[in-house]
């Protein structure tokens, strides 16, 4: 009977908010990209540019999963070859409160951490930085 | 140069705070656990016991890393056969407000979401959920 009350109510795991919050962004990666595109951020290339250095192919999955649940939207900016800018919804901008809350708990209890805004000045990128992640972004379209 | 800082800082990902909470709880289930604590549950049955009927096997896998980070503490309720209880610290209880954010953007954006509180009177486990719960208990301590 439970089964059944649980394939009704079409939720994949049951009808928790939380759970199913978790079942969107659960991972250890796709509200890092959300924080990103909160900071403006919204190239592929400028999202690569992270100091977690995001997989290519996984941060093509998140941003392909994130669009897909109306978090975020795409628009080409270049033609050929198709490159794509990427913004939050206004769904998407409002995981902003939990982004503060998973921020604020860190910096609680995990001695040592800082935000971006504090570490601003040395974690611009370089040249050096920059060349590298073009590289990536290429092989981010390979993949 | 940045690869160097990184590995000085000590941290897995980066310094950011948001990078290490997730590294702790990012995943689809620590905090499903978390939340059953904050509601008093204590005991490997009782953490078993909800509608999203965690398996066995993570269950196991996601209390000890709560336990490695101090997040939880366990302690011997009976000895023959061995049995544990588990309590959050301070530090575990106050993921609660990183719980609070993801079930308001979860009550606010997906529909057909509700709380334990909101749905408690149908949500008590009967006999026959107390009796697959001893089962899959038993199963967990064979994992």
């Amino acid at each position: 009977m439970k089964t059944k009350l649980k394939k009704a109510s079409g939720f994949p795991r049951s009808h928790c908010p939380v759970a199913n919050t978790l079942d969107l962004v659960g991972d250890k990666w796709s509200l890092l990209v959300v924080r990103d595109l909160l900071r403006g951020r919204t190239t592929y290339g400028e999202l690569l540019d992270s100091p977690e250095r995001i997989p290519t192919n996984i941060l093509a999955d998140r941003l392909r999963r994130l669009e897909e649940a109306g978090l975020i939207v795409r628009s080409a900016y270049h033609e050929r070859p198709a490159r794509y800018a990427h913004k939050l919804t206004e769904k998407g901008a409002e995981l902003g409160e939990i982004l503060l809350a998973l921020a604020q708990w860190g910096k609680r209890h995990i001695p040592g951490t800082r935000t971006y805004k504090e570490s601003a000045p040395d974690s611009k990128p370089g040249k050096v930085v920059r060349r590298s992640i073009r590289k990536r972004a290429k092989a981010g379209r390979d993949v």
